[in-house]
């Protein structure tokens, strides 16, 4: 039970070399078990919240890999169906919802939200039970930006050109529906915290549609209040934000939200992720599509990873979620060449 | 012909306040005479090299609004549509070209190059002529990346995978690509300059999808050879570089690419636009929904760029180009606030 975690002993400001490694999106469609698994589950949503199925996919690439850490498989959009919005996923279409408008807001039903999530609380209890010691189990959410922009469009969008306008048009409307989001998004992760999860990351996938303005108002400001209430019930425990696409904004993002280490997108340069490591952890950034096409293309991305950032506090990961054509072997390479460690 | 042309003055480092203002896409389909033009045309080629439709198109935001810049009305896209290669641009689909393969590329037909463009250099040469002697004449073409992301995927895409991957697996093909469009990309602004622009800008859409050694070899690195050959002709053009997304990379574009001034997107921050300021101008970088929002969110959105930028050589743009759901008095408005430049 003592096991050392490297993931937790990173996020606290410990440079490990070779670091700790995990994938985002490492329960998914690259891998023929998980196909399985979802077919027999039928929609995604039946995976989502059935922890028989959410334990299974869950594991099933600690126990093909080795990850160092396992993330809770599930949505970021739980949190908004779990106020009593609809969502569907359909094939090829993403997910859909009702958008909501600027009067939905009061109408979102709190009364069952805990109720809702009770199987994603399950299934964080038993992945603590099952996972090794040494492997770290990560509880995650959306932030309330990205959380907002399906809620708002209806749909996933290519440049949330909805909640953007939606933000312009109706200001007061989308800080109340931020900070409901964050409270309840908050309360959700503290009770991951409670069930079994050793660290958090906040997944704001579309941070770097929003101008500075609207960055420090929708995107920092809300994970900042995120923090706080989570800090109030787990003083300790790590939160990774990953305000993706944010660019230069990364900056600023980590000393406004006052999140312990800052998930890099692939596009994040490493200079600058070397002066973002100064300030504490960070946690990237392959190119996803390094590990589509292998060979010298993800040795070279593994490598300059290495060199850039092996001596300072880094959980290697990709720039975002690996993608469904990424070949197996090649997630396998990526592994080996990281734990090899030879290019610090 | 000795009059003002104050977005030379300022692209040649001087400040003046309240800045010139133009708009991307200030030729477009937010207009109805454009629309009507449009529709006269039939097709979106038509309208590209037909010099009639397009000095008519051109014009039409200068006569309505009196923008201190024309920018010829084209597209990105007929730099490989002269090389050889197809393309249909269909309603809702955006442009559409047959994939390039690494074995295209010694097949591009580069004798007829000009000879296909001439309809161009004949609309440049009649819009400087037509244009008041104040306004600033604009040439333009897109960035090698940018081009070459809808030569391989043969369409828009939302992440440019297909471009990446072609990047990753064919390294050799992808920079012979790059240098032919670089080349034929500089000598098509030569021609334009000849023909009577007075700047250029070099529009490179997805410079933000590439990790940052990519981004030095695929984005920076081609714009840089397209700068020196264009300067080699005319040492002293303004080059507009709008590396598009660049985020943090910006800070390193225009010192490897030697451009005149820099176009910000919307998400640049003012403390790193201020910063990037310090070395040049800069163009941009208002957010085009604001435009969209109209109110308070346009006010707030100029105020801002004024109050941050206006003290250094700034050109006013927006940070991308304006949408067709733009209504067209909330263009009179941002002008009209920015020309006002009571905020300094």
């Amino acid at each position: 039970m003592t096991a050392r975690r490297t993931v937790i002993d990173v996020l606290k400001g410990e440079t490990v070399f070779p670091p700790p490694v995990w994938m985002m999106r490492q329960a998914g469609r690259y891998l023929p078990e998980y196909r399985a698994t979802r077919q027999r589950a039928g929609g995604f949503l039946d995976l989502c919240y059935n922890p028989d199925f959410a334990v299974e996919v869950t594991l099933q690439p600690i126990h093909r890999f080795g990850f160092d850490a396992a993330i809770l498989f599930s949505d970021i959009l739980v949190v908004p169906h779990a106020l009593g919005r609809d969502l569907r996923f359909e094939e090829g279409h993403g997910p859909l919802m009702t958008p909501i408008e600027p009067t939905g807001i009061e109408q979102l039903d709190e009364a069952m939200f805990h109720v809702n999530l009770q199987p994603v609380y399950e299934t964080v209890r038993r992945l603590r039970a099952e996972l090794p010691a040494e492997t770290t189990l990560l509880g995650f959410c959306g932030a309330p930006w990205t959380v907002a922009t399906y809620m708002i469009a209806g749909r996933g969008t290519s440049d949330q050109a909805p909640a953007r306008l939606f933000a312009y048009r109706h200001p007061e409307a989308l800080a109340k529906l931020l900070d409901r989001l964050a409270d309840h998004s908050a309360d959700y992760l503290i009770r991951q915290v409670e069930a079994g999860a050793d660290a958090v990351q906040i997944f704001d996938s579309w941070a770097g549609v929003l101008d500075e303005a609207s960055f420090d108002a929708f995107c920092a400001a809300p994970v900042a209040r995120m923090v706080k209430r989570v800090r109030t019930a787990f003083p300790d425990v790590p939160i990774i934000g990953f305000p993706r696409g944010a660019g230069s904004l990364y900056d600023s993002y980590r000393a406004a939200t006052g999140v312990t280490a800052l998930g890099l997108d692939w596009s994040v340069p490493l200079s600058q992720a070397k002066r973002l490591q100064q300030s504490g952890t960070v946690q990237g950034n392959l190119d996803p599509l390094r590990v589509v096409a292998g060979g010298r293309a993800l040795d070279e991305g593994v490598d300059a990873i290495l060199a850039g950032l092996g001596g300072g506090p880094l959980i290697f990961n990709l720039g975002h979620g690996i993608t469904p054509d990424a070949p197996v072997e090649n997630v396998e390479r990526m592994i080996a060449r990281v734990r090899a460690g030879s290019h610090r």
